[in-house]
């Protein structure tokens, strides 16, 4: 019977990234397609059956496909760098569940379904949730095929590359149709359940949350031989970016707003920059309070950049309104659980998407030091195999 | 007969860089083996006989090689994303210099070389000049042989791809026993020439300069699911670095300093930066004044990563005081060329790391706005007819 970890084990060489450590698994890139090839043959030994949606998801089902399933699943991507566990353990959960639930011999009345979401993380085309936005329709597909990579790939070069129409990429009514409910399990990205002593918990709700592109142009120029006062180096206010990022997160109770990636162009050591790109992650509880604090950055840098001489553009990646979960199905959860605890999340999730078209669920597992999207990352093996427990029990009940 | 600027068209297609614009061309990458092989050919042209010696800078002699012999030259390198002349023209003038010598009818008494240094811009091993500093024994060959580029590979394994033997790097008293005198002609950097409204000038100093790598360590985590008041995030250190480079130069007649290349690891937008390398390149009028820019900025570096619970360490990439070019081989060419203007620069070159060793001068060609490393970097065809007029002017009266 396969175990959550034994199938993590199956992957730990897919993606390891030599430079940055953990591993880089992005939408459609080499890994994420072995990935994909050996997601197929697992579920195929699980007995269910594997297609690829227009969005290039995966559904592997038991029973024959249709409508009022109970599908679960997450995604197999990462972050640049990320771990073994944000991802993966929802697939490897639900091919485990599915697994447990064939030994005890049950049978499902409704169609189950395992899913795994294309480009989850956003690591390659920039806009996170991108598989589900796309089935969800919350993304205008002619904007996403022209997403391009940092090689300059468009999606639609990289689907098509996959073996996938671009231009069938897009809202799928009938996809989307055929799920009665999503639950997805996800390894927690804090430390509430560790604080909580707890193995498992169901999710109550997901922070607002978005992704602004900021570039800062000026004059790229010679670092030695141009006179500080002729300047217009686009790093300064991108610096200033940074900690106005800080001081406007702080400034609201539960907000966050990080700055994780930066590129100035040429990026030469000698050479004052001639643009710099910085990616603003921020999240709060509602979108009046993100708003807010954007706003507040945006001011920042754009008075950073006038003094300095520098044009600033900025651009919205992604946004998405605060996820509340379907409420009746959480405490459905909850009470088939045990009373296990009911956390919230800043984490962005495909459930998150899906919430807003169907009933939707979430279980987290037990991260004994919240570290995520690092190597770092993790959950044990008892833990792992209480939420498979957890998940198979969640889709006995959904299903039977 | 060879003019510059014809020169230059035959390799405007080499080492385009369609991602940053202009030219990304660095020591033994393809680009610059393309260009190796170029000049080669060209230089046999001028009926040169080209040798490789052993750190990889070529040698084109007009007479048999030996002692006293006068040698003018530069780099066909670039920074990330440079322009066309910085380097490049040095080269092309040397030559066509030598061409019209002998179309003149002149018989060289001494010997007679153009010299191409390897890897002046350090753009891929992150130390400027590092063909003249092995040449000229101003590096340690064992760490020179240890420097890496971003993607891992040794400056050892990179010479040995190009078909030298690393083992061989390190001063070369032969080669620069040779050198009775050198003379680089180089775009100028700056607004100099355009100010005076001069095609041409002989350099009279440059800036002392040093390369500094700061690597701030904190803890890599997810950009949602964080609170502020958990996070040590390596981005803001270095951005308070970035603003304190700015202050302290500011503070320091004539100082410069700049952080052009910033590299967070992993590097998502969204996730918390685990690691953060800032490089900071600064230069001022000597040693002490650098020193002390640094030193502030240093200070300023460490306490912001204390304050953000984050680790810095600093290293020292590349440091070189002040160069005052040899005053008796500076007047004569002032005098040779009918009392052309002087001028200083806060741009390195080879010229800087020979001066240590032999009479060494520098000729700049004029460059209408001043903007250098960048795609705009410019020189008129009649400037560079002009700079080449006067450089053969120079070898004439050095080498008959």
């Amino acid at each position: 019977m396969a175990e959550a970890t034994a199938l993590l084990a199956d992957i730990a060489g897919v993606g390891a990234d030599g430079r940055r450590g953990g591993y880089s698994r992005h939408g459609f890139d080499p890994a994420e397609l072995e990935l994909r090839e050996w997601f197929t043959a697992a579920a195929r030994r699980c007995g269910l059956a594997v297609e690829t949606d227009r969005n290039g998801n995966l559904w592997a089902w038991w029973g024959r496909p249709g409508p009022d399933a109970v599908v679960t699943g997450s995604h197999l991507d990462s972050v640049p760098g990320g771990g073994a566990f944000d991802g993966p353990l929802g697939v490897v959960s639900a091919l485990a569940a599915v697994d447990s639930l064939r030994a005890d011999g049950f049978a499902p009345v409704r169609p189950l379904a395992v899913v795994v979401f294309a480009e989850e993380e956003g690591g390659r085309f920039g806009v996170p949730c991108l598989g589900s936005r796309l089935l969800a329709g919350t993304i205008d597909p002619d904007a996403a095929r022209r997403l391009t990579d940092q090689a300059g790939t468009t999606l639609a070069e990289a689907v098509a590359g996959a073996g996938l129409d671009p231009a069938r990429l897009g809202r799928d009514d009938e996809a989307l149709g055929r799920i009665g409910r999503f639950v997805e399990l996800h390894v927690e990205q804090g430390r509430g359940l560790a604080d909580l002593d707890a193995p498992v918990a169901v999710a109550s709700s997901i922070l607002a949350h978005g992704r602004w592109r900021f570039r800062f142009g000026g004059e790229g120029n010679h670092a030695g031989a141009t006179p500080i006062d002729d300047r217009r180096d686009p790093m300064l206010p991108a610096a200033q970016l940074v900690l106005a990022a800080r001081r406007a997160a702080a400034g609201v109770p539960g907000a966050r707003a990080t700055v994780g990636r930066v590129l100035p162009n040429p990026g030469g050591t000698n050479v004052i920059a001639s643009t710099v790109d910085v990616w603003l992650d921020a999240r709060a509880a509602d979108t009046a309070r993100t708003r807010a604090v954007v706003e507040e950055i945006a001011v920042a840098a754009r008075a950073a950049a006038a003094e300095e001489g520098c044009e600033v553009a900025v651009t919205e990646e992604s946004y998405g309104d605060t996820v509340f979960f379907d409420a009746s199905l959480r405490d459905r959860l909850v009470r088939g659980l045990g009373g296990v605890p009911v956390l919230a999340t800043g984490a962005g999730h495909d459930a998150g998407i899906l919430a807003a078209r169907v009933p939707t669920a979430m279980l987290f597992v037990r991260n004994p030091t919240g570290v995520s999207h690092a190597p770092a990352e993790h959950a044990e093996p008892a833990d792992c195999a209480a939420g498979v427990a957890a998940l198979a029990a969640v889709l006995g009940e959904l299903a039977g």
